[in-house]
């Protein structure tokens, strides 16, 4: 029988670095509508929950066509972290593989949501995340990581750092309750598998700034401007 | 007496990923104009070289207010590194800084440029770097470099890995004509500083798909929109 995959998008009404980031526009439509649709119209997931303690944003995401699960109180502070409210919503939904889908993830593709789920359907992982690949000289520590100072290579030859996104994060339900259960942790639990997704499709949400860049991308899809030249 | 510091921003006619990208109208003006009115409006330079292959190139940058320093054909090719181009321009021109300054970073805001030439003046490195600095969960060589599978704590602890990006770099003159003429790599020569800039000013122009971020993100710092909310 094929695996039971189930959709849940994290969601509190109050946010602290952009304030109600949830239900304010970005271009045509409000931010937590981006992974609800997106998880829908795929036709990925035997269920799409948004997990929030807000019964008004619950309300709302059900005129979206998300069910609501609604979270409890002492999971929905600002200390509350990954691992207790997921644990909370797992124990509650009978599913295989629960994908955890951040609203802070607008730029996200179809296209990559699909070749992530048929990685997690081919595969057997307890834990995969999204991480995006950088070709770049890169520090650590004060230190050269992945080059020399001793010459400049091309930045196709340089080995790749890998940074997570949490833009798509899939748990086997079994195993993440398991850690849990034994007080270990289960965010990067078990065999974990990394799955790369397109840097243009990551984007970080944390300040007004950020919010502008998500919106100017989205806008740039839209548009196929003419390619235009310099008359030499 | 104050230092010396010159501009130069290296320009091919053939660009090999994306298309003649140097005269290719980015927004409201070619890409080329982007560093040269910076440079420009910064007042910071004594003098402002583009360093092409190409008369034609050369005659546009001239209209713009820059200087045309026309690269021999031997520097040129796709093979042509930054130090045997940059040896052949500071050989040429007296100076006791050369600020290399790339196409490639149309969103660099002129604050940014004040600062970094601030940093050159205030300390007394042989070689400075443009960084930015990622508090991202990061994998190399598929183990985690900053973080520890064993616990998921909040990104803004996270120890900084930090990216070169190119989009200024510092050399002292005298250093890398020593370093150059000893054989030994004067691109990361001396004593070597990194320099963090703002995530936003920097991107990659290797696709189409980066052209079109990059436009988005200009036209995004012109507008500013008001924020919309869904009324619960």
């Amino acid at each position: 029988m094929e695996d039971k995959i189930t959709a849940m998008i994290p969601a509190r009404l109050g946010s602290k670095r952009i304030s109600r980031k949830n239900i304010r526009y970005m271009d045509q439509k409000p931010l937590i509508q981006y992974p609800i649709d997106l998880a829908l119209d795929s036709g990925l997931f035997a269920e799409v929950w948004v997990n929030t303690e807000s019964e008004e944003l619950g309300r709302l995401v059900q005129t979206m066509g998300a069910c609501f699960h609604r979270r409890p109180a002492e999971f929905a502070g600002d200390h509350a972290t990954n691992r207790e409210f997921m644990y909370e919503f797992v124990k509650k939904h009978d599913c295989d593989y629960v994908v955890m889908m951040n609203t802070t993830s607008p730029l996200l593709r179809e296209s990559t949501v699909k070749k992530f789920i048929e990685f997690i359907r081919a595969n057997d992982y307890d834990t995969v995340v999204s991480v995006t690949a950088q070709k770049e000289e890169t520090f650590f520590r004060d230190k050269p990581l992945n080059f020399s100072l001793e010459e400049k290579v091309n930045s196709q030859l340089l080995e790749p750092t890998e940074a997570i996104v949490w833009a798509l994060t899939a748990w086997k339900t079994k195993t993440f309750i398991r850690l849990q259960e034994e007080g270990k942790n289960p965010v990067f639990g078990g065999s974990l598998a990394k799955f790369v997704i397109p840097k243009d499709e990551a984007c970080d949400l944390d300040t007004e700034e950020d919010w502008r860049i998500a919106e100017g991308i989205l806008e740039s899809r839209k548009t196929n401007r003419e390619k235009r030249y310099v008359q030499l």
